[in-house]
């Protein structure tokens, strides 16, 4: 199984190489464009002193995503979603994943009565956009929130541990970490995962494209991944100490 | 652990009273109406003798679901989508999880060009729609596609094993099989599960509600989810027998 | 004119057989599954203790419809008007007939400031899907007073009255009661007519669909409408006795 | 009853002063100013030289109606439907009317694979726009089709009857001829009545707005409709004799 | 270059004959049927005692402006906007053009928290919708500011100017005023100027359809604008003073 | 006049700086991040071997353009488009801008049977954004043929003149070159222009936002907007030329 070779000449348990760079625009309270390998999204993250509707008086804040994809991020032109009068579902589905994996971050009394939203916006697509969005939104929501606490004199730090996330998949028979365009589309199996820096499991999406997967597969995936997010939550720091 | 008492007094590893009665109406060449305890969820099988614009040609078919929720199927009534001008980022998710769960037990080409689609529609809904959706619309399928069988002749059966589904989660700290409304509305982890009938996995979408899931939580869901899949595809053998 | 055969074998002035299940689904106040032979309507009535926006601090209440059918309740799919993006003119059309029906039994000061949705879903069609609709509605809307009424403690009913409809049309030159669709689809003139159980009318909406009808015929369906009427408010007053 | 007084001083059988202008803008193969009173409409109709979808190939035409009301034809401003984005439902079910009404006088056959487009366009409303566009249309279609049958040498004349149309009500107990908006928004039974110029009917839609209406008032109103549209049928004429 | 003859015979500096109807319908605080030639466009202005959100509390009002044509107004059917879905980006151009250019002669403090709505809806078009809708919205905003100052005896006329627009454009070579459709379709520059009675610029849109045009060409056809403007704004004074 | 200060410190005809970053996505056949000043906007140009369907069998091919912003690429946060259904009017307007000047360069003939989109997303916003893109455009539009000359070997090239934008205004009085977004909310009038590198006039578009504007002012801004393109062309040309 091991003798696979990965179309990027990568080890199987080898990230793509990682960048994350801070105030990448000048507006929002946190802005990080992130790139694994080519893939490169720009998160934001904007505070909004309001609660949403449903939380109005409740004294606790929300946190939400939303994604999208330049029209040429991809290598065949999308149409724009704007243009087509509304989010497709796979928007829906990704930022929708977006948003509860931040939640699980953050203590929403904590924040008090106010929404913090991330855009995450692929530039460049070559797989695993809703992983590279999971892990740079974070360092984004991080920069916004500690400028509100400073702002705010806030006493408690809302953001009460860190997210990342990594997809892993079985190309050609043999388990692999963070998959690129070119194993995203020829694999059997695909699996996002978020995790917490506590190793705690936040999100799990494995689907079967080819063939159903098995229990020892499914574990063997689930060890990259740690692996693979482990090397991102480091990343995560490295880049917010700069 | 195990001295929690389930709302509904079910055991840990205890299905509800699951029901799959065909020929629910008429007029579809598969017509299901599934029951997990008091969800019910009607689910139409419609073939069409048309391949899908992008698959033209190519001597393959397609299965596709759409999913819907009778606007009173919930506690308090739901603004009903085609009213709201479109279908939300929830409705979305489901039906695509339910097409590609049910894609994954079909030989495209044995198909043909033709389109199946599954209809599911809510009509009391108590936890667990999606799981009830899929078990019941493979019944639908396997009935459309007899009856397509027989009716041009194909040599091939295009239904190549069986897919059922069905959630598990950690309630109060424990992990159940199958949860109702009370429970989804108070757990920690919620995971749903799409296994076929040679005991692979399909799809397995975990999400932490409250806390972050450990690895063992994890392993625990997935034995409670296999068994109940063998429970359900018997259920299904039972009713196709009947 | 009278050796006219009807597809059902039925005679010109009798309905179908008619049947009025209630407390068919759990969660709303008034919740019932009305037959006209093979049409099959589920009608829920939802309660909302609010009052419409152009109505707010008047002292009176709402009541409307909304009507839709499941995509597979016809002889061929119909797509979804969620997946389409909205409503169609036929649908509209006859969720404001329904509407307007049922306001027509309700003393709106009684209701007081709550609005009642009354939703009509067609499970299976073969004709006549509004005038069931109608029909099933208005026990789903006594069901749902009855309670309010116990719950709030109210002095006056509101409901005033009993509504409920029937279709009529001239088949092969013959005057028939409660078309099915294979009349439908081959009739010269239909005409929908709603009555109270005072003999009055509500609404009568007629349509001469290959010639122009003359005003013989137009009596002659007024008095059929009048009798199949007859025995539907029999219907309901059976079915709330139960 | 005859005590009562309409609030225009009209006699209960007197319809408002009509006027049908001829040519009021010149693109539009037919161009009709109706006027009911103070109601006036831009009916127009336009030929294009393509069957509908649902009918290419089989040698017939097609008659469709739409149906707009400028923003501030009425006493307060109403939202543009275009910047609302879409049509309303009182909006569709009344071109659904027009266009029903004005199919029932043209033989598709003769008309060969064409559409014809009855675009009906309140400027100014006081009561009665759906009737005063049906009988504005028809003289739109006839010098449409006029200017057809020249241009393209057809045999036969697609036009076989005219249509009309006029509101009857009951207004403070009186049965009354061409509702203005006085009485429209005054009345207890609102009734629009479709007939052609032998005297059948082609559409009948009364709804009781305060009380149920009785047989008798039924009747009553058919015979004022029935006079009031056989002047309507001779203005045409006269229209069209110019 | 002087020797190229428009297609309507007129001077290169000769509008087209222009007519201002004041009071066209009688809802409107004003309703004005300004033609200049055969584009003839219904403009009315309506006056509703609300700020917008934005300027609730700040004690000034707003002035907008909407755009719809006819489907017939054009040499072909247009399909209608409220059909389509939505106002195109055409529309949108235009009646934000229509706007700012009403704005310009308004004082905003003097109109109070009041929002104005110049409605241009084109009943026939020949070119030169826009300019025309301008030309006649001011008059029709005159009108319901005179009758807004009497009922609600404002001190200050919060209409602080006129404003009128014409186009031009190099038609063959040879610059011309006010373009008519069998121009504008055929021309290499097209410009649309708004000015005041001062004689100031208001909005100056110049489009090269065929080459750039030359600054000696732009200076030609800003000298024709501002002619053509001079004998609008004695056409609406003329109006204003019948 | 000229002690008026620039909130940059810039003088009245000095560009912010400009940056022309060619090849900044890998997908796109031209792909360019173009900043004045901290207006950043990316422009992406795809070719797609397709004519539009009006164009169709004419042999030659089509420009078009589209706009768009990121939801945080400004001081507040704007609801992201697609989130709303679709393109507001101020986003149709510049795009429409964008796709007429670019269509000002190309030899549709030349293009043959193509469609070549324009999609400019601006990251972050400081004034400018449309006239920045057009500018940025234009090199990914030279980039994008210069790939197709090479790959199908045309003879011709489609791209016969360059084409750049700048804005200019009136601000506190003073003329001057490129506004920011500083000036952009506080000057008087606004002016885009668009020129060929042969000095004609593509789009002039002037608005006054304060007072009218006086033809000595509008002289003296298209003026500093011939300067301004005439730098813009020669940093067009040291990109191209790198």
């Amino acid at each position: 199984m091991n003798s696979v070779i990965r179309p990027s000449g990568r080890a199987s348990d080898q990230l793509r190489s990682v960048s994350i760079e801070r105030h990448y625009t000048r507006h929002a309270e946190g802005s990080v464009l992130v790139s694994f390998g080519d893939t490169r999204v720009l998160c934001t993250a904007s505070i909004e002193d309001r609660a949403p509707a449903w939380l109005r008086g409740k004294g606790e804040g929300w946190i939400t995503a939303e994604y999208g994809m330049l029209p040429r991020a991809t290598n065949t032109r999308m149409q724009r979603e704007a243009a087509r009068g509304g989010q497709g579902g796979r928007t829906m589905e990704i930022q929708r994943l977006i948003g509860r994996s931040l939640r699980a971050c953050v203590n929403r009394q904590a924040l008090g009565e106010r929404v913090i939203t991330l855009d995450c916006d692929v530039l460049q697509a070559d797989g695993g956009t809703r992983t590279a969005a999971i892990t740079g939104a974070y360092v984004a929501l991080v920069d916004a929130v500690n400028l509100l606490m400073k702002r705010e004199n806030l006493r408690r730090n809302p953001v009460v541990g860190a997210v990342a996330a990594v997809s892993v998949g079985i190309y050609k028979g043999m388990p692999v970490l963070d998959l690129d365009y070119a194993e995203d589309s020829d694999c059997d199996t695909d699996m996002n995962v978020v995790m917490n820096d506590g190793g705690g499991f936040i999100e799990v999406q494995g689907t079967a494209e080819g063939h159903a997967f098995r229990r020892d597969e499914m574990d063997a995936l689930l060890v990259l991944a740690q692996k693979g997010i482990g090397e991102l939550v480091a990343a995560q720091r490295a880049a917010l100490a700069r």
